[in-house]
C-alpha cells in the first residue's frame, strides 16, 4: 500500500459506528434522514420527523451544500499509470475546481448537450470538511473531515482543448456532479473498494487503500497551505483507471463498499441557443479530445474493457423513452 | 474598437444615474452604504442608516457575496499582443476559477508567504451576476449584470508549474481578490479607462473599449451555454498588459475611471507549516514561472516599465514596519 | 378601495409582460424554467437548459432561498373585521418571523404531528426582495422587490398558548410555509383575487386591491426603519377572513389570479420522541387556542362556511394510503 | 441548583482543552484565528495564516454566521423573580426571533434611533448549532452544539407596544445582536459566571450553574421537537435580572468567565426617513413600555442598581466625540 498506514488509531471519522445522513424528497417536500444500520428495518431511511421510508426510488438532494469543490487530477496508481505510465503522476498532487452549480443528487440526470460526443465519467469519493481548516499539517487534517460521499466527477471532454487546463468547461457544467446518495462516516475508508458501473456492468475497480497515492490529509494539508477550507466545502480525491464516455440512456453508477451506491442517468438535451450563433468554443473532436475521452485501453484490465462494451448494449429499455 | 458598438441604446446597467453601493466596517461595525454622486458631501458615504461618513480611511468588506467566481484567461488586446503576440490570444475565451476564500475588501492586505517570490498584480475590472442566468445570447446576457467593481485578480506565479492549468493554488490563495470599493452601475463601461498603480505610479493602463476583445455580454452567454450563473456570482474580464511582480509593503491599486480606485497592500507572512513537511508542490522558480512573472518587456510601453521600476522604491514608509 | 391607488404608472415589478420562474424537479435532478405565457405550449415549462416539460405534477422546490421570512399579522380587513370586529385592527400593521426551515415548495406534504389538533391554512401571497433595502419611503420600496409568490402561511394552533406571542411554534415548524409554484412578476397584484381551497372548495376569498389595508410598499417601509431586508427576504403579507383547521389528507391550495395556484397535501406523523419526556410546552386545547383555530363563523360569508364543511368529505381518496 | 446535574461525564463540548475561535480584521482584511491559552503569548490571537496579533483593539466580525436565530424569553431563576416574582416564569420555556441582520461583531456599535428612548441590554450566552439536529432528546442534544459565544441580545422596548409579541422591532433591528468575541469550546458554562457591564461597573451578574431553569440540551430538544436547527444556527440562552436601558456613549458588555468578554458602544443615529411620513408603528412611552424598559428595581440586588446608577457618570470622554 502506498500510504502512511496503518495508523495507531483510526481517526474518529473513519471509527464506528457507521452513520449515514441523507436528504431527500418525500411526498414532494424535502427531509433529512439517517439510514437505518441494523435490524430488520435495516437500508430503510428513518426522517427526522421519525417516518421510516423505503429510500430506493427517492428522489435525494445533494447532501452537501459547499462554498467550493475541489478535485484531485490522479490520486489513484492505476490511473496514473493508465495516462501516464508511472505509478505516480507527479512528485505532488495536482487540483482543479467544479462550481456549486454542477451538484447533482443521487438518482438525477447527466446532462449531454447534444453537440457534445465524450461525456467521460470518472468514479470517486468526496470529502465533506467539517470545520474552518487552514495552515493544518496532515494528522491534524483529519479532524477537519465531517464525512465521505460517493461522487461522479463527470466530464464532458469535448472542451479538453479550451480553458488551457482549468477545465471550467470539461467539467463545470450543470449536473456533472452526482454526489450522495449519502454522506457517510464511521468507515474506514481505506478498506474499501471504489467502482464504477456502465448499465450495471463494472467498468472501473480500485481498492483505495491499495490504490491512494495521496490520502485526504495530505490532500487537505497542501490545500489548506495557502487556502481556508469552509465547513461544507468538498474535495474529490480522484478516480482510478478506465475513464470513458458514456451515451444518453445508459446508467452510470459509483459505488464505494460501506459508503453507497450512486446512479445516475445519461439525459440529452439540445445545444444551447448561443451555440448557432457561434458564440464561445464550439465542442471538438481533436486528437487530445480523443486520448483522453478513450484512454489508453492497453493498460486497462480486460474485464472492465469487456464490461465497458457489453454495457453498450445494456441500456435500461425505460431510459429510451426517457422525458 | 474591436467590439460590437455603438449599441442603439446603452443597456440598462450602463446608463446613468450612477449608483455605487458599499459595504464599510465604522465604529467596528458592518454597514451597507451609497456613495454621494452631487453637491458639497460629493464623494461621502450616506450610511442606510442615514449617518454620512467619510469613506477614505474606512475598512471595506467586499461589496460582493458570489457562490462562484470565473475569470477570463485574457480579453485585452495589449495582453494578447503581450503574452501571445498576436491581437487575440485564441479564437475564443478561455476561463479559470478564484474560490471565495479568495475574496478581499479594499484598503486590505494582500498575503505573500515567505517562500514565494512572483505575486503579479493583474488589475481589471469584475461583472456582478444579478439574476439567474442560462442559456442565454449575448443581447440578452446584459439584464443578468447588477453591476461593477475594480478588482484586482492576484497571482502567486510561483506555483505556475503545478496544477496543470487550472492555477488554483497560482491565483486562489487567502486574500487574492481584493474586490471594491463598491459595486457600481450607471456607467457606460466601454468609455472607462483602466489602470493598475503600483506605490502610487501607473503600471497597466487600458482604454477599456478600445482594448475589449470579448465583452461581458459575450463572456456571460458563453459561460451560461452549459453552466447556471447565480446572482452574486463574479466574473473577473481578464487584464491588459504589464501583470509583473511586486514586493512586501508594496501598495497595489486599481482604478476604473468612473467606476472607483480599489487598494491593497502586500504583507509577507510566513510559510505554511506543512512546508516545512514537504508536504505540496513548493514554489519554484522555474522559467515558465520566470516567463509568466515578468512577461514580455518589449511589448510594454516605456512608461508602464519606467513607473514599474521607480515605484520599487516608492514604497510607503509606514508599509516598512507595518504589522 | 383603501389604498393609494390607482398610480400615474405601475412600479416595474407589477407592469407587464409577465414573468414566472420555477425550480422543479425532473427525473431526479433539480433545473430552473421560466413559464410559457403564449402560444400551444402556454403553461408548460421551459427548463433554462432547452427542454419543454409539462409542471403539473413536478416536485416543486421553494423558488426562493430568504435570510429571513416576516409576516404581517393582519393587512386584510375581512380578517381585521372576523377577528377584531373593525376594518383595521391597529393603527399600523405588526409582524412575527418564521424561519427558513419551515420553507416548502408546491406540490409538498404539510407535517400534523399527531399530538396536535388545529393545523389552520391561511392563503397569502408573498413579496420577494430584490436588493439590500434600509430606510427608504414607501414610493421607493417598490424598486426593491423582485416579485411575487402565493404562499400558504400554515400554523399549528395548538402552540397558541405558549411563545408569549412570537408564534415560534405555531408557524415556525418544518413544513409550515409552502410557496410557489413559482416567483412572478410583470402582474398587477392590485387588480387580483386570493383565494384558499380545501379539497378543491374555496374556503378563503379576496379581491387583494379592495381588501389591502398596507400594501408590500408601506410594510417594507415600515420594516426598513429598522431592519435591513436583503435580496431573497421574504415578506408574508397576511391571510383574509377564514383561516381554519384542516386534517390529514386534506389539500389545501392557494390560489393568486395572474400568479400561481400553490398546493400542499396535510400529513399526519408522530409526535415528536420528546414529548414522551414530558420536554417542552404540550399542544393544548385551551379556550385561546380554539378561538384562533376556529374563528368568528358569524363574521365569515356562508359560501365560503359550506364549502369548508363540504370540504371535510371530499378528500382526495389517493390521500387517505398516502405514506 | 436547579438542573439535572452533576453528569457522570460532561459533554465534549465541555470537557477541555479549551478552544477559541475569532474573525477578526487585520490591515484591512478579515482573517480566522486560534486564540493562545497558554504561555508567554496566551491572550494574542494567531491568526490561521502564522501571525500573532493582539486582538484588543481589533475589529471583530460575528463568528457565526446563522441561518435562524431562536432566543429564549426568561431561563435565568434571578429574571423570573424580578419579573414574575416566582422561581419559573412559565412551565416550560418560551421563544422568541432575532433576524440575521441584528448581528454585530465585538467591539461594534449598538444603534440607538434618535426617536427611541429605552434601548436595553440582555447579557446572555449563544449556543451555536454544530449539525443538523431535529427530533432528538436533551441527552442527545449535547452533541449538536459545536460551541458557546458571550452575546448582547439588545432591545429597543420603545416597540414593546407593538407586534403583539413577536418583538421583532424590539430585538430584530441591525446591530442588536452583538457576539463574541469569538465561539469557545472546552468550557464547563455550568461552573461559570455571566455578568453585564455598563461602563466598566457590573450591573448583572448570576452564576450560570446555579440560575439555569432550562440548559441548552432541554431548549435544544425542545425546539427541535418541530423545527429543524441546522449547524450555525444559534440559540440565546436568555438572561438574568437587571435589564436596563443605557445611553449613547454608553459602553455595554456581556462577560462570562472561561469564555470571553464581549464589548459594544452605543451610538445614537437620526430616526429612520419613513417616521416623519408617520410610517410605522411609532415608539411609545407607555407603562408597558416603562415597565420592561425599567424592571423590578424592588427584586434586584442593591449593588447592581448602584452600579447601574454610577455608571450613567462613568462614559468613557473618548465616546461623546464618537462619530
Amino acid at each position: 500500500m502506498q500510504f502512511e498506514f496503518p495508523y495507531a488509531s483510526l481517526p474518529a471519522v473513519m471509527r464506528g459506528p457507521r452513520e449515514e445522513r441523507r436528504r431527500v424528497i418525500v411526498g414532494g417536500s424535502a427531509y433529512w434522514g439517517t439510514l437505518i444500520e441494523d435490524g430488520e428495518k435495516a437500508g430503510l431511511l428513518r426522517l427526522d420527523d421519525g417516518r421510516t421510508v423505503d429510500p430506493t426510488a427517492l428522489v435525494h438532494l445533494p447532501p452537501v451544500s459547499p462554498s467550493k469543490i475541489i478535485a484531485v487530477h490522479i490520486s489513484y496508481s492505476s490511473r496514473s499509470y493508465e495516462t501516464r505510465n508511472k505509478p505516480r503522476p507527479t512528485e505532488t498532487p495536482t487540483y482543479f475546481t467544479k462550481p456549486p452549480t454542477s451538484l447533482n443528487g443521487h438518482n438525477g440526470q447527466i446532462l449531454k448537450p447534444a453537440d457534445c460526443r465524450y461525456l467521460n465519467y470518472e468514479s470517486e469519493y468526496a470529502v465533506v470538511i467539517g470545520k474552518t481548516c487552514r495552515n493544518v499539517l496532515p494528522d491534524e487534517a483529519w479532524d477537519c473531515i465531517a464525512g465521505f460521499c460517493p461522487a461522479l466527477d463527470m466530464g464532458l471532454q469535448d472542451f479538453r482543448d479550451t480553458d488551457q487546463g482549468s477545465m471550467l468547461r470539461v467539467k463545470g457544467a450543470d449536473t456533472l456532479l452526482p454526489i450522495g446518495p449519502g454522506i457517510v462516516r464511521g468507515i474506514n475508508l481505506f478498506e474499501q473498494t471504489l467502482r464504477a458501473y456502465r448499465n450495471g456492468l463494472v467498468v472501473q475497480e480500485a481498492h483505495i487503500g491499495q490504490e491512494t497515492i495521496w490520502g485526504p490529509h495530505y490532500v487537505i494539508a497542501d490545500l489548506a497551505r495557502h487556502i481556508t477550507l469552509v465547513a461544507g466545502d468538498v474535495i474529490l480525491m480522484g478516480t482510478p483507471c478506465h475513464s470513458r464516455s458514456v451515451e444518453p440512456g445508459d446508467v452510470v453508477e459509483c459505488e464505494i463498499t460501506g459508503v453507497g451506491r450512486l446512479s445516475a442517468t445519461v439525459k440529452e438535451i439540445a445545444a444551447p441557443r448561443a451555440a448557432a450563433l457561434g458564440v464561445g468554443h464550439m465542442p471538438t473532436d481533436s486528437a487530445e479530445v480523443r486520448r483522453v475521452a478513450f484512454g489508453f485501453d492497453e493498460r486497462v484490465p480486460a474485464y472492465l474493457k469487456d464490461n465497458y462494451r457489453a454495457a453498450a448494449n445494456a441500456k435500461p429499455d425505460s431510459n429510451e423513452a426517457d422525458s
